[in-house]
């Protein structure tokens, strides 16, 4: 899906080949349907209960999940244009470098979060800390040993 | 590559399509040729001087990454088997799902690094707190704001 570009942002030509590919391992479930509604950064004490719903091949894997009170979440930000080199980040006049900003609009639109565990029932994570829209697809889990 | 299962550790069937493709946008130089010889956690203190080496492709998307002090790094964990659904951790006894691990074997072997810049040269950013093999594909560099 491509935005357009706006004044100041340039794009590059993608590789003719990929060199790797992912399998989605579930969905993640929230409250935004449109990327407007999305909050900038999600909040893991304030922001809402969301659910991350794992495929049921992937069930063993979760094993010892609801010892961590942290986790990082990895998601693909599947509607985001991947060539945009520079861009004009949100809240900025001039454009930037696309690895100097962390728009969803990058070569590898692989997001990174981390959320509070609240609870686990069978294949569901319910969370609170993500940003992202209803229905994106889940990349990985991991416990997230940070302070 | 499929490294053998150990006792207690279980595998799942891989699904028959892949959902996303990945561009490897450059190549991590590190001094460790061997992952016994990979430190367990990279220290962006004490460790060594490591290399990002950019594609000349994404020359534009470096604009404005000096600034940053702390990068997050994502890289592509090539050498992992990804059907793993239960393992033993490094330094356990007892297996546990890969989601409550940081293991390289996984769906999708996506790994996280935060990393302090040290420098900018051209197409190669000079960075400390990797921990990967040399060679390792590079996946994503983002600003790490957190403390």
């Amino acid at each position: 899906m491509k935005d357009a570009k706006r004044e100041g942002e340039s794009a590059t030509e993608l590789p003719g080949q990929v060199d790797a590919s992912l399998y989605f391992i579930g969905r993640i479930r929230t409250p935004w349907r449109e990327r407007a509604d999305c909050p900038r950064q999600g909040d893991p004490v304030n922001g809402p209960e969301c659910r991350i719903e794992i495929d049921p091949r992937w069930r063993d894997a979760l094993l010892g999940i609801e010892k961590h009170q942290q986790l990082q979440i990895l998601y693909w930000m599947d509607r985001s244009r991947r060539d945009l080199v520079r861009q004009i980040g949100r809240g900025r006049s001039e454009p930037s470098g696309t690895f100097a900003l962390r728009s969803p609009a990058r070569p590898n639109p692989i997001a990174s979060t981390i959320v509070a565990l609240i609870g686990v029932a069978d294949l569901t994570l319910v969370v609170k800390g993500l940003d992202c829209l209803d229905e994106t697809p889940l990349l990985d889990i991991k416990p997230n040993y940070a302070i």
